[in-house]
């Protein structure tokens, strides 16, 4: 084992940060983080119990091919996936997990719709659903096309990645991102946190009016960018 | 205790593994296991809290009879039931439950749908439910009879033991199956998530459309059969 | 301490057990068992954090009076509720929750309906809930009254308490009894559970057919009476 | 450290215990407590993960002014709501949290209706929710305007803070309080337990009608106020 060391160590911590946040039943979901300088991003073996892993077995990818570059492990099934991400996205880490309620929201094909401050403080939008993928799509480059068709629904409504770190592929599950792979995992976390929330709502209200937009804006800018005041300073 | 040791053996890990999952109330639920050559199929005894079972409590049944063959402690009473599916499908091991989220569809007499890649990783159909028995077939043989509605179900609706490896019995609870216990194990906690995830989208979504059979099918197939290329090349 | 040192034991393991299985909030819920050769039965002293009992600090009260009888610890304020149900009903211990969803259904002023074997296993008919009571009843006696209203409610629905080892008290919580203080709690966690399951299933299916009443009668006569064939020969 | 250090003892171990009861995710949530006759209070700082904390980050605020005391840290981005409640009612601690089920009431925008015994033995009344802000109080000074709208609705329901010690703030969640830091927590966890039972009973009958005043108002007086009986006398 000779490429990205310290990253396999990255991404091994990280998929074991997602097992321990109770998202994981089985083998579903993985977490992957990518090197841009070096070409390549690192991802969790297909199929492996988690408790089986070490930082040896992540496996290194090409961003150019999508090939692996060392080593004898299948990456996750979901590799295409990830790849297609990265090249349309600013991030530098992916989680894709099956967590119960964002995966029944991306079976009834529903947003995560932003209905308050907790959402507010880590998403600046609602979380989007894809479309349905078609026959073609789901026979060629399965894998592939599910990130291809995020990407289109980004471009649909004019998102901003860094401000809407996550999607919910319809009748798959959520896929979250962030700076890093720690990060990525914190907001697959707070997805599934964010949609025990919108369930509950929707079950009690589902006719509630929105928060204003000024709400929501305040809360997301009060964490992020070059206006916050939440937290210490750096 | 001459018969079936190693069978014996698992079938306990088995039902510890159960206990384990997190599905088990009470004394509810059994695994069983069966040695086909042998002509037997051993099972845990009767109304025997789960703390205080050991490998050699496990209680060897005649697959020809449905008799014991070893010991002095009673079978699980839905033994008969077990045999009958033993009879009926090509299984290695037998997992029941009363999982909260599952029963609670039995009682509602719904099966649970197939809404996505998560339950077509794991089961290729819906997980139907079976007709509720008559008098008759309660107040003579009604676990044998329990058996047999579960084949029934599974003629009317042409259904594979391997592709659909597990029911509902109507007021009851599930039945899962797989090539050996801890398979049987496996699929009974994805049946219970598959439920929590089916009983959130009827909440959510009561007329959403299904997921189209081509997703469906590609994602049963990539894990299951000859062209499978999820997890490890064995 | 001179008085039913053994009783004030049972009661204090069985109250431990209560808060083992998870039904207790804060300081809410009791346990009680009763010696009726003695005249007397002990229980859980009023208000103090269940980290802080011991075995001593148990209150044996007078079966015939409702008084102390040794000690300087107050009883649970439900203390006379406990009295009432000892005098009509032929048990030997008795638990009262706020465990969650039974809590539920009694605000809801709901039944738990018998929709299955789960339920039938443990209790032969639906589990009543009691009338709203007066303002008299609440403003005099209000604890006794409050074991009253149980009582008058078998009566009313004929129940056998013994086929029905529990209740919802109207906007109040759950109580259960059964031939120890042990069985009691194990009541009072299966009533929740089947709590459970019932809100499910309304959640689910509203309107579904109940279950044969030859269905109920079959599982609930298996475990209990003449005829048990569930569990092992004693 | 020389100013308040038992009092950021005390908030450090309150804060720690917010933790234990499982009401926080990720960083949410902040415990507080006033020393009035030192003209101050003390308060978690801002975004710091709750295993980093130790007693000396706690930050004492002027009472007066709402100024830092001491220290570099940032108290929590809250602290400003925390000193209107303090101006407003005669309590010894607040914790706010964004647990789960009370969030999504103050989502929906629902009160959680004091619906039984449960309710009544902690809270008097309804737990208030506030109208939502408007643009100008969300853009200056929001977080002092979020206590100020608090104080408003206590004030328009004609509510006494020491019966109904908690309320939801409209699309954020809630705060409580109680005589010290303590107190505040279990009645955040408390507050959080009601609306647990007041979401099962919307679900299960919308239309339930309340519980009697006189129901309510003995559970209350039981524990609370010259006439209290419930516990030990002290």
């Amino acid at each position: 084992m000779t490429l990205a060391r310290e990253l396999r160590e990255s991404v091994y911590r990280a998929n074991m940060a997602l097992v321990e946040s109770g998202l994981v039943t089985g083998t579903f979901g993985n977490v992957s983080a990518v090197d841009r300088a070096a070409g390549l991003f690192v991802i969790k073996p297909s199929g492996v119990p988690y408790g089986a892993l070490s930082p040896t077995d992540m496996v290194p990818v090409s961003l150019e091919t999508g090939t692996v570059l060392e080593g004898t492990l299948r990456p996750s099934s979901d590799t295409p996936t990830h790849l297609e991400l990265y090249r349309a996205f600013d991030c530098g880490g992916i989680a894709h997990t099956h967590s119960e309620v964002a995966t029944a929201f991306a079976q009834a094909r529903l947003p995560i719709r932003c209905m308050g401050t907790t959402h507010a403080d880590y998403f600046g939008s609602d979380i989007p659903v894809t479309r349905p993928m078609t026959r073609d799509e789901v026979s060629r480059d399965y894998e592939r096309n599910t990130g291809l068709v995020i990407v289109e629904r980004f471009g649909e409504l004019s998102l901003d990645a860094a401000r809407t770190p996550g999607v919910l592929v319809a009748n798959h599950g959520p896929f979250a991102w962030g700076v890093d792979p720690f990060k990525a995992v914190e907001h697959a976390e707070m997805l599934e946190f964010l949609a025990r929330l919108e369930w509950r709502v929707r079950t009690l209200a589902p006719d509630v009016p929105l928060p204003d937009d000024f709400l929501v804006d305040r809360h997301f800018s009060r964490k992020h960018g070059p206006g916050a005041y939440y937290g210490q300073r750096k």
